[in-house]
């Protein structure tokens, strides 16, 4: 049963709090209207599209990365929290996918999870050791990967970084990366 | 103790075919002898340089990568025998380093591993579904990674691959590739 106007449009408000990054698409499916229905809900509730959201959250929250150019960072950084935590977003473009299946290369979001593990930490000089990896489900062409990556563990010289990467909620990559840090920075 | 010309060069031609992927350098350190004098003794000896051999190797021995198109797998194939091993080069350039520092940054490393892992494969579909890698040392701007693949295990759908990375015989990168690759190819 579709909700009325006013009630989906409060309950869209909530879930984009909780979830900043979903798409148009997918709140649509959740609430059973086109797609056009959610743009109009947003316009009229001043909300910028996902691309807006993106920028927005980019410009406040964010530590300065030590370790890297933020140029230098595979996706979008879009909130950094020194030697805790921080959150990447990457859109799959035509570059990242095998020519053959539209799928992404495994290696695009290996980078974006790396590069997200290396900013984190608090430290000039940091250099991945180990990762081990899981590719959970293939990401196709146009779905934006949302790296979300944790501090787990701190010795004096290696960082300990959880990655998880979702589309729309549903995992579709894990990592956990070891890095050196250089000692003078801690 | 110098090695007299004909003695060097008999071994120089040894050393190649054993290690197809030494560099100039590495063989002057060898030899005690300048990079000059050892360009003289290929040139004598009718041997290409490094990036010639890399490309007559690639001309020969090859099989047909299934999984791929050749021009996805990252860095030269220079030797492929599906569903048993595998060998590409990548140059470090520019493109692939730290601003700050000229190390190679680790996803170029994971992607020619991974690629390599994948274009061994005999099937025509073929997804990674876990690695855990290990960068032992960092690699510098210009030098040359040579990645040999070997598949270590097969089950009816998946296909373990080890790939060790070496720069002039000293190893860069390990990883272990579980890779599944679609029932009706085998």
């Amino acid at each position: 049963m579709r909700l009325p106007k006013k009630e989906r449009q409060k309950q869209l408000q909530l879930f984009l709090e909780a979830e900043p990054f979903l798409t148009d698409e997918e709140m649509a499916r959740r609430f059973g209207v086109s797609i056009q229905t959610i743009r109009l809900d947003r316009m009229e509730l001043g909300i910028p599209e996902l691309r807006g959201r993106i920028k927005q959250m980019a410009q406040k929250n964010l530590d300065r990365v030590r370790s890297l150019s933020l140029e230098e960072v595979i996706g979008q950084v879009v909130e950094l929290n020194l030697d805790h935590s921080g959150i990447s977003v990457l859109e799959i473009r035509e570059e990242h996918v095998f020519a053959r299946n539209q799928i992404a290369r495994g290696h695009h979001l290996f980078a974006q999870a790396n590069s997200l593990a290396v900013a984190v930490v608090d430290a000039e000089l940091v250099l991945t050791a180990t990762a081990s990896i899981r590719f959970v489900r293939p990401v196709r062409l146009g779905e934006k990967c949302v790296a979300k990556a944790l501090v787990t563990r701190q010795t004096p010289h290696r960082t300990q970084v959880d990655v998880q990467t979702v589309v729309e909620n549903e995992t579709v990559f894990q990592g956990v990366f070891d890095v050196y840090r250089s000692k003078e920075d801690k």
